[in-house]
């Protein structure tokens, strides 16, 4: 068996990481890594390219430039730095591409690594949610494979057998439910940012942890799975599931229903599209569900969790409407996390920020090219900035 | 789309009369009825053939000839009898094949279903316990296609991706525990009849329910998975689920479980099996996660249902000793449905009945014909009923 070529951008992040530790435990040939990316971390950028000899280690983050360069001398590693050597390290020749990057500046190298032929697998959330049409058209076009490496997606995306596509009723997505689950509006209400971020399940970023708590993050999903498998947001159903073992399920025609399930450990559908269409051993915990016991099963609770109709009418608008509800949710969750508004504030902040958008120009069904993506991205952004200044002044 | 020529062996029980419904609600012309079979019940047998315009009906009961083609003089629909007729019937040119009769009745026409090309239904459990290396051998080398029906089977076969097999580290087949999951041995050894026939959850003829409450029907699945699907023993794990939402999931060398879920309607499985390679739409239940609200999981007791080992064993030692499994079974539960044995009695029965027939004679790892495999399903029978006589005496 030939190398497989793979690029890994956003190498430093979980996702990143998770992926070189099933590649360094593959026998040696396995794999040939071209690319590793990082934004910021050139010191940990270094580490994992001095250990896994890329072609190429790209810095996002131009001042990190000479220190990236520095730490590589002498090893014949190449360095490069900026979004362009990002979009180039994207694009180089590789039979594989693990598009990690978080947030907006994943969308520009995300779509650069769609090619004939390769297979990329999907952490990058704005991708679909921003532009998951643009995104999903250009993979069928030019003929790249794309394969979810969220547990959620990818669940669907291993129940989702490709000759009974035509028969699939609808799709559950499981939410863990978050660590306000049980808790009462007031309680949410006086929720501080060390309550939010104590998800029950994954050990995640904070940004997702929060999304996590609002049940957002299930929201974005939502929309996600709409784009990634061709569905109606009616199709796409979410059940609140605190073991957070099934990720996903599948209901077909004849009321059988194929579901995945797994330990919460990463590796496992990052091993699932790194060995796509074959499957790879992992040291992944096994699922024993005597030892689990009891799985259980609730509707989420819509009132106190309103991001999920807020997404699913976005979903309806479009990619315009969806972009812009991402954007104003980034800022709400990062001004929460400066503790500058509460935590039922998010929503608000994201609700007042789509109105005011919507008001203010026609937001478009779906973008032309990323560029206009990034220009809403952008324009919501300094609109939600605005309506989290005047919520903390008439609070002042 | 040409009609699909199907024969139902074992029309007037469970499997063939859901099978009948699924048929009776597809588009006019879909289906072509081939063959309808019966043990000996004639009238039902008629009626079904009046209603779905079979080429033939056949009768196994030969003395239930002449009811049989009295009720359908005048209708031009052929009609026999006898055991011969059976294998003619199964032999009959179709496209696919409803294996549903029960016990080892169903041996010689399931055999005789086999044809190139041909996809035969197998709810008879009998040919996998019996003489499942010489069935499936047999179905490989014509080209047949073997689909599982019963719920647990059929869960495997959909969450077995074909492209996958090698990757199979193993599968589990959920157990509902039967009426004693939460009795004491003590408890268990003064249950009657009764108590012994009401299963939680799905409601099935009085044999496979004291198989459920012994839960020899898991040791005899374990059997049949292992023939079916080509696993070891020890790839094929039991868990207790009281719900049986679960019906079987498969474990992937990555850590990824699938399984198929659904409601306990017969129907879902059997249209898999009949629509298949697609699928097609049932009126069966939807499921409903939040609304059932829990799962539970826990190891089968096998203190108090040794069967499962028991199984295991017989496994180990080839088609001779699980043939004589089976047999020994179906006579202890017959003297239990009788009265006459207590319920824990039921396993030491088997249980000594096999240590009886493995002395007496070496049972061959695996059958030459089908004959070879019915002479040691009588000759356990004799040796089982010598077993229950001595041990009533003993008692008297």
């Amino acid at each position: 068996m030939s190398a497989r070529r793979i690029s890994i951008l956003g190498a430093t992040g979980s996702v990143g990481l998770a992926t070189l530790d099933l590649v360094g435990r593959a026998e040696p040939g396995r794999y040939e890594i071209v690319a590793l990316t990082a934004n910021s971390n050139a010191e940990a950028l270094a580490e994992l390219a001095r250990r896994y000899r890329p072609e190429i280690a790209v810095i996002a983050d131009p001042s990190k430039a000479a220190a990236l360069k520095d730490a590589l001398a002498g090893t014949g590693i190449a360095s490069a730095s900026g979004p362009e050597a990002l979009v180039e390290a994207a694009s180089r020749d590789a039979d594989w591409v693990m598009a990690a990057i978080v947030g907006a500046a994943g969308l520009a190298p995300t779509l650069a690594a769609l090619a004939p032929g390769r297979v990329v697998a999907l952490a990058n959330k704005e991708c679909l949610v921003c532009s998951g049409d643009l995104f999903m058209t250009r993979a069928r076009d030019v003929g790249a494979t794309v394969l979810p490496v969220d547990s959620e997606h990818n669940a669907l995306f291993q129940a989702l057998d490709d000759d009974h596509r035509g028969y699939v009723d609808s799709v559950t997505l499981t939410a863990s439910g978050g660590p306000f689950r049980t808790w009462s509006l007031d309680e949410m209400a006086r929720a501080t940012r060390k309550d939010a971020l104590a998800h029950p399940v994954w050990s995640m970023g904070a940004k997702i942890s929060i999304d996590s708590a609002t049940l957002m993050n299930k929201g974005l999903e939502v929309i996600e799975a709409c784009r990634l498998f061709d569905l109606r947001s009616e199709q796409v159903k979410v059940v609140v599931h605190p073991q957070s073992i099934i990720h996903g399920l599948v209901e077909y025609s004849d009321g059988s229903v194929l579901a995945q399930l797994g330990a919460p450990d990463m590796r496992i559908p990052i091993a699932s599209a790194l060995a796509w269409p074959e499957r790879m051993r992992t040291p992944a915990e096994r699922l024993d569900l005597a030892r689990i016991a009891k799985l259980d099963f609730e509707k989420p609770d819509e009132a106190r969790f309103p991001a999920l109709a807020l997404a699913r009418t976005a979903l309806m608008h479009g990619e315009g409407m969806t972009s812009a509800l991402n954007a104003a949710n980034e800022i709400a969750v990062e001004t929460f996390l400066n503790d500058h508004i509460g935590f039922l504030d998010m929503i608000a902040v994201v609700s007042d920020s789509l109105d005011e958008v919507d008001g203010a120009e026609t937001l478009p069904k779906r973008f032309a090219d990323i560029d206009e993506a990034i220009a809403t991205d952008l324009r919501t952004r300094d609109v939600a900035r605005g309506v989290v200044k005047r919520l903390t002044a008439k609070r002042a």
